[in-house]
């Protein structure tokens, strides 16, 4: 075990703050020491909080927390900060089932002020309790901090929280912890801008100059000071050949600092706490900072899985004849496809390694485009391309999906435009937890009219379902798949057009008909073989590969059988493959009993697959369960 | 009838381009006559076309369109664009059922680029267009115009769009036409940033001597005409105490030159035609340019109904007696909550007049936030407002709320926070069409967990409704409405708590049984009554009042009488009331059969309420058909 004597010791900020200044950099140290000690057992996120380290203690020193209000956006920086809020003997069971989640979560501590899982949050929550603090005019003045990395400044939520900072009275101060780093690299205009702004030459020297010569021909006054920072940004806009955007929205912009020199960050802190209105301070930090490993590759590092500490070797899975990963199903496919049709073009919004469109992206980098995060423009962007003659695939996770609904409806399904969504992380994710599964792109999906919504049970049914959609002109084409692994070595067949809205049977039966969607498919077809083999139960069993449209064949089929019906999917029970079903049968006049099995209608924390699919009546053994239920109440 | 003469030779853009500069003030005077005559008689939005003629003129004659594309940005500014692309004569027929769309509509027009019913798409599909035509090596070179007004640019997609837009090789020209109002007065840093470019005085007296100051102590090179521009602009923003945000998101700023000089936005559209890369061009207009009236008051102007078009008298409703809007039901009960309750504050984006949240922003400015044109940030900020002690209302339209769905999922239900969601515009809503109504928010709602989901059937109910949500801690609570009155005169009843999950019986049977949520509640009630009258039929009716939870008391009861049942919902059948019902029986082993009246599986288009509810079979005529089916299926 590594000694980290000073952090062993704080077990809440409050101790934190009994310490000298002078003793910070060592608590920095301690929780880099621990991190690195514990991440590399229990893997995590890594990168992100080891560049956080400063900023988060010297955040607790100054602030008065849990009174002042600490708003985090994407919560994988906040590990440091979940040490020093009495959660150090328990962060080894960090995205543990049952255990600390792996974001901040309000649930688990006051420390945590809002849920943290999807990107650029942070500035119009924080601006909420800001102006609540206001409004119930509490003293003393509680101060919120928003703390937002420079890519989750770039989607439209920050911005649309900048946009409305000044316009209430406030006291809201955003960190802008800055590392030129999303998970990928980062990019965007305001990305470009920022590394400007830290890289301009000769400010320093010249706007002194530049400054005394004005004033001599009298076109400043040195009168007022806000006039002066003022000047000094126009004169620093001038010389590096941009503008201060954030002084243009009437936001006091400070910055750049070091983001890794404790004592700088307490002092500039000191001395902007007490303003009035919305600041925002620029903090340059280096993803990994302090793990020489991470420094040098920080996309590696940004989930590192176990690693060595000593050595920095990552414990890497002998993949060898082993499946692959769905989205490297896809990725390949995807540039497999794009050699084959020169109108299709990759979009994804800040996650090319995560969906693995990176494998197209290296091959064919002017046929991918990575927005950044901004899942609303990545929509909206893909139906342009599509209206005039392209064939974007948007490779998006479920759950960040959810930020582009209206951008589906309105900008694609209403114009019946050719856009194939490749939704990665459908369904339940594990260790992610509650912000990040994806459980209900099937059920929002299947109200919009004109959509294809489909999910293939293995990688063959993937290829084709992406084969297929670039065959003729569907109109928006939705893929969900899973996070993790297929089944299949031999991903690689030969890909062929599937027809629209046909599932396929996988066995045939009398008592109980099953009906899945996607790989859950293979789990159900473990419960079907025990229920056959120890209790003799004819089991039909179809593989719906459509939700929408649904496979009105065999539909009539299972109605014909006139046995009860289980429905199995990866995602919410409310609205999804269960409803369609019984929207069918009851149409149809049938009157199947109907037992639906998917992710029930309550957020589901983190955990291993195996426990989250036990907890959720999804796994084999669950299944078989209930396909003995059906057959007995039957009887 | 008026005479316009050159318009009347205008039947496409082509005879537009070979008419002489000098006509183009004449082009334009014909078009605002014939839009005065014309939505004098029939109305429709008003002053945000008045104020585009010249850009629209421009546009046409400086582009070759439909080649080059234009996408406008919320197309109601497109009425002029309709004249000169050949839908002159069917103007008369606009916002009609079977006629043109009040919008933008790619089935209707090649020169209707795109979808253009939701704010800020504009760049981010033009984009798209943009590049497809780079991606295909297009000849002649396609340009691709996006028009964009003040309020739709400082939408979080507008942002991501514009970050986005000097990513790519491309050739977008983005014209900001800029009158400083959306439907209300617009609002918001980056309006105020717009005003300010706008207005600083002594700009250009000053910049030549500060440029030359610069320049005698070698701080500027000429050599570089980019430079000047910059140096240019840099000085402007520290004269003005503001930056050129544009520039510092590396798009060219052109501007702002006066949006009714058509000679001169000929002159800046040629010259800045041919640029390469990102562009953007600010024009600034007036809202309701050319009809007095309204540019005196363009709030009221923007969709004035019927009036005189000599003397600008609107042709006013005698509303004495009549009952209220169920808008104005919900703005006046607001305020006298929130004079009760100070933790109550009302959230609108950009639309307190449409939502009647006018009432208590009058009465309670600091209590009421107005955030512009970006529903995402109106709910994760109500999010942060609740979970500091506030009770936010935040009103937005059903079909807009679709933009905040996953700020709802996760900033909002994840964390069981008391926002009250005030649906406005839920079901269909008439003359606007397809991207107005609110046909999906029942059915995106009922998926999230931890929701509460109700809809009154009358005013009574709505206010109720409104005191409930603030009587306890429920978390998220959804109060959907729709367009038009109520039908009480008498509406302001005192309020009380209503049970959460509780239903009404409104009428008693045992031959059908009919489940309706909403105000077409008295549509089914007509239904009702015509059916016993006339056929005997004896139908018990309930009013669910709660989509979620449902009222189990209610469905049992019903699935007792086991008769037919008919649910009845101004929203989309698939996934809303039909589903949770069908849901209910199926888990709790009952067979009823059910039939399900609700707006279909498709996109609807515009056309008055009575015609549309024939449409879709929820009128009464048609629900009473469908009592006649049931009873007669069931013999």
């Amino acid at each position: 075990m590594v000694e980290t004597p000073l952090l062993d010791d704080i077990n809440s900020p409050d101790d934190l703050r009994k310490l000298n200044q002078e003793q910070l950099p060592q608590v920095c140290d301690d929780i880099r020491k621990f991190l690195i000690d514990s991440l590399s057992k229990n893997p995590g996120h890594f990168a992100s909080s080891m560049g956080a380290v400063e900023l988060t203690v010297a955040l607790h020193y100054v602030f008065n927390t849990p009174y002042d209000r600490i708003v985090w956006d994407v919560g994988h920086q906040a590990y440091g900060h979940k040490l020093l809020t009495g959660r150090r003997e328990k962060f080894n069971t960090n995205r543990k089932f049952g255990g600390l989640s792996g974001f901040p979560n309000p649930d688990e501590s006051e420390y945590d002020t809002f849920v943290a899982g999807h990107a650029s949050n942070s500035i119009s929550a924080a601006l909420g309790m800001a102006v609540a603090s206001d409004m119930k005019k509490e003293f003393p003045r509680r101060n919120v901090v928003a703390v937002i990395g420079d890519a989750s400044i770039g989607g439209g939520l920050a911005f649309e929280g900048i946009n409305n900072a000044a316009n209430n009275k406030n006291n809201l101060l955003i960190i802008l912890n800055d590392n030129n780093m999303s998970i990928d690299r980062n990019v965007g205009s305001l990305n470009s801008y920022l590394a400007r702004i830290t890289t301009s030459r000769g400010y320093n020297t010249l706007r002194h100059k530049a400054y005394k010569s004005l004033k001599r021909h009298n076109l400043i006054s040195e009168s007022l000071r806000g006039k002066v920072l003022r000047f000094n940004n126009s004169v620093k806009s001038l010389l590096s050949s941009q503008q201060n955007i954030f002084e243009g929205l009437n936001v006091r912009y400070f910055g750049p600092f070091d983001g890794h020199d404790i004592n700088g960050i307490v002092k500039v802190l000191r001395k902007i706490k007490e303003m009035e209105g919305p600041r925002i301070l620029h903090l340059c930090t280096i993803k990994g900072k302090g793990y020489e490993p991470a420094e040098r590759d920080p996309a590696t590092w940004h989930a590192p899985g176990k690693f060595n500490a000593e050595t920095g070797e990552r414990e890497l899975i002998d993949k060898e004849g082993k499946p692959l990963k769905f989205q490297d199903v896809f990725g390949n496919t995807l540039l497999e496809l794009a050699k084959q049709n020169e109108r299709i073009v990759g979009v994804t919004a800040a996650m090319p390694s995560g969906t693995s469109m990176s494998v197209m992206q290296e091959a064919m980098p002017h046929r991918v485009f990575d927005v950044g995060i901004s899942e609303g423009h990545a929509v909206t962007f893909s139906g342009g391309l599509a209206k005039d003659g392209m064939r974007p695939y948007c490779a998006i996770y479920s759950s960040f999906l959810q930020r582009a609904y209206d951008h589906i409806i309105h900008d694609v399904a209403l114009q019946r435009l050719p856009v194939t969504f490749c939704i990665d992380r459908a369904g339940l994710v594990g260790e992610d937890g509650a912000t990040h599964h994806g459980a209900f792109d099937m059920a929002y999906l299947r109200t919009i009219p004109n959509m294809i919504i489909s999910s293939p049970r293995d990688e063959h049914w993937l290829r084709n379902l992406l084969y297929t959609a670039q065959c003729e002109d569907f109109g928006p084409f939705a893929i969900r798949y899973p996070r993790g692994t297929g089944r299949n070595p031999d991903w690689k067949n030969k890909m062929h057009k599937v027809e629209i809205g046909k599932g396929e049977m996988l066995s045939n039966g009398t008592d109980v008909a099953v009906l899945s969607i996607g790989p859950i498919a293979f789990d159900a077809m473990q419960a079907i073989e025990k229920a056959s083999k120890e209790n003799s139960i004819s089991v039909a069993h179809f593989d719906m590969v459509f939700l929408k449209p649904i496979d009105e064949e065999i539909l009539s089929k299972v109605a014909k059988i006139n046995c009860p019906v289980i429905t199995i999917e990866d995602g919410t029970v409310k609205g999804g493959l269960a409803s369609a079903v019984l929207e069918w049968f009851n149409q149809h006049g049938y009157v199947s009993k109907v037992y639906s099995i998917g992710i029930p209608d309550k957020f589901i924390a983190q955990g291993d697959m195996s426990n989250l699919y036990r907890y959720c009546g999804m796994d084999s053994e669950s299944i078989y369960n209930i396909i003995i239920k059906a057959k007995n109440d039957n009887k």
